[in-house]
């Protein structure tokens, strides 16, 4: 079942590694399918190189396994709680790339510094809050999402406008239409993260950029007066 | 119409790639033939793997499409701009390559510090300012090109002698004879914009190199007693 | 003798250069066989392109070669303290990765600032003190060995928990349950080095991680009741 | 003539390129045949990926061109001064690689951080001065050499026990036995140069690690008692 689908999957996850983006088997994207409520997912703990289409986890939105030999993996249940709260994201991506990482290990918020930022994240990336004691003795990969709703929920974030997100002490989750945008804003967002640490190493005191610029830049790629590339990308 | 000169730009922008200067499709070369004012550019958002020859767009001095399939660039009036100004410019290169837009972020001219910056930029690598609210309201892109306009003028700057400019909160306008030297130059200044910060990184209180280090280095390479290289470059 | 392990031990070090961890000759592994006490390692100042599975050293745990025609790594007296000091080690890698020899240098142990680090660390990454005189005019690759052994024992540190080390004004010692998976720690503790530094350049004042999040990152990947992967690696 | 000479400059050079040590046509190689005192350079400003073995240039000690349809490369004085003043070396590699570069414009010598450093160079890394106005002004190529030469003699500096230096402001010259070793060299010494930079951004009061360290490893691989590799070095 959903062959197609395990195949757009595969081949997101596959670009984890062609983008840089992990080490060994770090990392997962996952897509989910709106209309049976299906998620397709990366099996836990295999290896990039020997990933087959059929490899792929299918499991429903209470984490059983619909199909699939191997387990899922194991941060199936922080994509869950996202598809959950989120019902435009189509796609999920977690990696620990080294510069965004960084950020949420630092704890901080990624400031909007430039156009590269706004082309891609309307305002500044988050950082969710590290999560209690008994939330990572719980159920820990569930509260993960939890944390991650919590802070778009209180600042009143579109996750469709500001894709991606740092957990602190953790590492990032990307979302998007499907599992290949996910992908690519988890792409932008390790280099917008290089970026801006590399920007306060130059000018200590550096601001952020102004709003406006926020505005149009973002605008000009994403919504009905997009004008930048062939069509309007959503 | 301009088969030859399609040919070029599209080998300019794929250098874009080869010499690690963008991601996706960020990015875009042009290049100018002065006798008809007929601009070829980089179509805006296509992927630079699919591009072919025929896929380069051929507009006029007033941005109008005189040929193409594609839209053009949406950086394209920034590119209009530069070409009305300056007259011995022929090719155009705008990126968002990670050091150099980080010193557009942090807000700085990027300082001479030693020979590398000084073979092929005159002085300091300006920074122009950030454009006003009213001015990214309106045409946006064509203001960007006036800011950068407003700094070489004003600072009595040539643009053949410094080919490269940042643009405060956004990235980088490089300049050259045709498009395959503006990238040339682009890929230059990254190098420069990289050194440079782990330069201060080392030594925080280092001072520029001397000027005529930059006279004798910049003129070893350009001009009418230039001994670099097999024959002067200009 | 031990044909399976000499190819296991050349594909090991084949594997640093693979993961980015050494320049030249630097860098060796070696794997013991436990049950004849016979350690095969890298021989010393051997091109990696050039090794083949019969260029692989096999020595006695007193340093004698038991079997090659090459002279075995420098570094062997070092890898010899580390089998007898820690009997659960099946494998040991030296490298001069460039950020954890950074962290080398700069005399510190790495602190635990997120889950990369507790995915596979338990704990701080220790640096080992600099030798002293009589100790580097000595014996001095063996008394490396006994440097970090007596951290581990000092501290109560099990290599197979905190599998990597770092030794003051030198470089990185990696141990696994053989030679690849020693490789495979030495390729984790590099990138967490790196993250740690970067972390530290956006907050200078950042601290530890919760040590609750140790222990379930930890424990989730390793132990009786790990649930990453297809089954426990441990 | 000196065909096989030419066949081992021309790889030289194309090392640089393999070791990830010059952009463009930046850099150079030489090698000299103390019999006959001919050196061996590259062509001025020809594109490493069109070089052939006959575009090598043999030029003599006073800088004519003995044979060769090629300008040598414009810092072939700079060469030729070393290999007067420094009768051992037999092989001179200059770039722009970007750390050692940083290091030469913020003026600093490396300072001996770990063994990575003692392996190959006996001591800092030296800065030498840059060049006053009528140095630069004047046989600008030969008084680099010079300056070079002033801080060798001036410290005691024996160039094959430190066999690389930075020039202030500009960039790295490096010696060997022969080309290839003084590319080695190079490229130990940018690694070396990025280690030592990070290293002081972890710890700023780093001090440098102990002179018997020093002493031990550089013996260790270099003169008589060497025992590292499968026969001594040198």
């Amino acid at each position: 079942m959903l062959e197609l689908l395990k195949q757009k999957v595969l081949k997101a996850n596959l670009d984890l590694i062609e983008n840089d983006l992990v080490l060994f088997t770090w990392g997962n994207v996952s897509e989910i399918d709106r209309e049976t409520g299906y998620i397709v997912i990366k099996p836990s703990g295999v290896a990039y190189a020997d990933m087959k289409r059929d490899d792929m986890v299918v499991i429903d939105m209470d984490g059983n396994v619909v199909e699939g030999k191997y387990r899922p993996s194991s941060d199936t249940p922080t994509h869950i709680e996202l598809y959950k709260a989120f019902p435009n994201v189509g796609g999920v991506t977690h990696t620990h790339s080294a510069y965004a990482t960084a950020w949420a290990q630092a704890g901080r918020d990624i400031p909007f510094y430039g156009t590269t930022h706004a082309d891609y994240f309307y305002g500044d990336i988050p950082c969710a809050r590290s999560l209690v004691k008994a939330e990572i003795e719980g159920e820990y990969e569930k509260n993960t999402g939890l944390v991650i709703v919590e802070r778009f929920t209180r600042d009143k974030i579109d996750p469709m406008e500001v894709p991606g997100v740092l957990v602190k002490s953790h590492g990032v989750f990307a979302f998007g239409k499907d599992g290949a945008e996910s992908v690519y804003h988890a792409t932008v967002l390790e280099e917008v993260a290089k970026m801006a640490a590399i920007t306060e190493s130059i000018n200590p005191r550096v601001a952020r950029a102004d709003k406006f610029m926020l505005e149009k830049h973002y605008k000009r790629k994403h919504g009905k007066n997009a004008y930048y590339g062939q069509k309007p990308l959503s």
